[in-house]
């Protein structure tokens, strides 16, 4: 396995050293790990988790890391020797992967001394920030494209090996049949798929030559790429030769890819010539910058495709290329002492959600469907044996009576002290967890554009602890921020 | 080194496996790898070649991919012995890291046996598709904010590791001045940069405990953000207390960094606030968000900012996170036949050019700027003793000609029989040979928006070949295409 303890920003070092020189290295900080309002979707799926537990526990420094670190002389031989001797001893709690998660619900919550627990925040962002931007990516992409499957294509459009291997990853989380990429077909226990290109094409004669070759050599696997030189001029009548050929011999052809062109008018056509030809059974796969928006459109024209193979812009989330996930301070704990945290700012969206917490999802008894989520500070249980009045988390004189209805906690413990407690899950179960949770909202709120406002309100508890602190940073101001925020808070169990 | 063999399109090894039914592992095929028009900016700085070069190197099927492979069932197990003894023996040519490149101009042209030039397809392009792209955002980031320096910064949204490494890399070439991500310092050679966060001021009682603690650490390199509570009201009045102490303590403060809010008036009124308390020589950071038009925008309104960290925007090229690059076919090589191939299509943008070739950039010999480039056939040489005449790569009846110029062939050749010919460079001095290239330009071409159109032209012989294919394909159509293409050239040396 890869070291990526170095994989850190530097600041979070120079921290940590700070926190060591001022004898902090005791205190233990809680820190949430969520998204903001994400222009692409109004909620996401949560992935990443596997490689970010991976990433923790196998977290060190070897011993190039320290000579490394030595070399720009910002720290001192005690520290120094401190980290050779660091590894994770923290809790963490976490959304499992492939579940429906909105804006400032904490995908993971990091319990840890204060020097662990700031260290993995740059590398925890990056590899939950990616794999949750695809997998949302892959779920919007997979409900335009129903009922044609998608296959993940992107590996050549990637940014580097990694978004390769792990964007295909959390695109299968996210719906996708299956990856083109081998490599992640292999790590993640799936079968690659494809079939040749127009260099195969190229490298023959002429294309009839390249397509019976492939067919010879693949006789019962046979997808035939129609759009080298004249989709229906010389490519859809080609691989009809080469079905027919194939049929002869007692084989059963799989169809033919589109890679260019105007997929619905091809796709039309393709089909009826195929289907005269008595190849009703091959299969029509398509690709070429297909995102969720051309699959809305092509599904409007009635084109003809049972497989879509989607690259470039899914792979890169090609229209909000990064998901912003933050990491931030929600509590420390010192001596016995619980000081919950949050960041003060004059924007509101910017403020921060204090102490440390967990969300219910409330579904309704006779539908099963997702009523609203809440936001709570741990520790506070839901009663649903009786009705609950869910309040708006900022306009407060927004509520809402809720009944016959059941409430679930999100949360599982993945890390305890610093041990894994997370069972790992296939690739493929994870995205059948992922349909289970999308089957639990109702169509108003999946659909692309404008989906209906799916409420995640504060606690009660939870909003008066944040408007207290905020009140006491507008009395203190500055210098004197947060004196007064500190309480004593019963231990958690 | 991690083996990224494996990291393939599933079509590579299915097309491998076809060549190798068919008996055509002894052809010899040429490929380019190029982009075609590329939204963003007008040419490209070549990235990635180094990481290129050390994935062909290491190729090699592990015992383990084998048996992944064979677990397919898609290949039989005289195609698995050869993949066992698979090693990549051909010829790289390419433009060095942090040319200046244009669409159309193949930034690698690879020769080798037909299995191997198709295998490395997927994994060529996705290196140098990211790198290229990072760096070519971050010559215009950079661009934009000279005379201020630029820091990378975007490590937690990048699109996983590999990203944050690589794109920390191809921004170092396309200059920025490092990177806060230490990975990418360690392995690069590079100092890392970076300060303290928000949860540093918050993990203490007050701002101004936090600022003294972080002085206290860095007494000589102590950069302060000053945003988290009131950039104003508390941050920059905090931050000059403790200049203060340091600088009566002997010490040099740095300055402060600003992370949010209004960085153009935050920065001027900072400026003030430090110059009247003595501090001139503070510098100011800034981040939050910006790419490079916000940074014209700031430039404009006289922001008094010195350094710029950089994170998601250019981590991921926001605007367009993909660039398009392709590998295709140029020339097929079979018992000292060579055939130029060439992709045929309705669009002329898709249209590829056939044949080995090479580029020349066409410098003024007053001036030492570039003029225009050639896209010749290699062995075509340019006489610069007397005028020339370029054409436009479409429409021939646009000519120029060219006086007192000297003209200067763009390629490296890289690997020689699968033997590496290529001497690394540090990313410094790549960053040196970046701006050595775009110094060879005139600001017009380089400017961010409307910039001027620069001559990339092919030769006549060039020009006449592709004609002649286009015409033969047009006569043969789809199931003959290309037969009359082939024709004898003298073997390249």
């Amino acid at each position: 396995m890869r070291n990526l303890t170095l994989l850190t920003d530097f600041y979070e070092l120079t921290m940590m050293y700070g926190y060591f020189l001022q004898g902090k290295t005791d205190e233990v900080a809680t820190f949430d790990l969520f998204f903001r309002p994400f222009d692409e979707s109004n909620f996401c799926i949560a992935a990443g988790l596997e490689q970010a537990i991976e990433y923790v526990e196998n977290l060190h420094f070897s011993d190039d890391d320290i000579d490394y670190l030595r070399s720009t002389k910002a720290f001192n031989e005690d520290f120094l020797n401190f980290l050779k001797d660091f590894k994770f001893t923290g809790t963490i709690r976490a959304i499992p992967e492939g579940t429906v998660v909105f804006p400032y619900e904490p995908l993971m919550i990091m319990t840890a001394p204060i020097c662990q627990a700031q260290l993995v925040e740059a590398a925890l962002l990056n590899i939950i920030n990616f794999q949750t931007l695809i997998a949302t990516k892959a779920r919007r992409v997979c409900h335009a494209a129903t009922p044609a499957s998608v296959l993940e294509f992107g590996l050549r459009r990637a940014q580097g090996p990694d978004a390769a291997i792990y964007g295909a990853r959390a695109a299968v989380i996210g719906g996708c049949s299956s990856t083109s990429n081998v490599l992640c077909a292999q790590m993640f226990d799936m079968p690659p798929k494809g079939t040749h290109a127009h260099s195969w094409v190229m490298s023959f004669p002429t294309e009839l030559d390249a397509f019976m070759a492939y067919a010879d050599t693949y006789p019962d696997n046979c997808l035939l790429l129609v759009d080298t030189y004249d989709t229906l001029g010389s490519g859809v009548p080609n691989a009809i030769k080469v079905f027919d050929y194939l049929k002869a011999k007692g084989h059963k052809p799989i169809g033919i890819r589109l890679d260019s062109g105007d997929l619905a008018y091809l796709s039309k056509q393709a089909r009826v010539m195929l289907d005269e030809a008595g190849h009703t059974d091959c299969k029509i796969f398509a690709s070429s910058d297909i995102d969720e928006y051309v699959l809305e459109s092509l599904k409007q024209q009635d084109a003809k495709i049972d497989i879509y193979g989607v690259g470039t812009k899914m792979i890169t989330s090609n229209n909000t290329p990064s998901l912003g996930g933050v990491y931030k301070l929600c509590n420390i704990s010192s001596n016995g002492v619980e000081t919950p945290k949050m960041k003060i700012s004059d924007n509101p969206i910017k403020m921060t959600n204090p102490g440390i917490k967990t969300v219910f999802r409330l579904f309704g008894r006779d539908t099963n469907k997702a009523i609203a989520d809440v936001i709570c500070l741990v520790g506070e249980t839901i009663d649903d044996t009786k009705p609950l009045t869910i309040t708006h988390p900022v306009e407060r004189w927004k509520t809402k009576e809720v009944v016959n209805f059941y409430a679930k906690e999100l949360y599982d413990t993945v890390m305890v002290d610093g041990k894994r407690t997370y069972k790992s899950k296939s690739v493929y179960q994870l995205q059948k967890d992922c349909q289970a949770s999308l089957d639990g909202f109702w169509d108003e709120y999946k659909r692309l554009s404008n989906p209906h406002d799916y409420k995640v309100d504060l606690s009660d508890n939870l909003y008066a602890l944040k408007q207290r602190l905020i009140l006491n940073e507008r009395k203190g101001k500055g210098n004197e921020v947060q004196k007064g925020s500190s309480r004593v808070r019963p231990k958690r169990s």
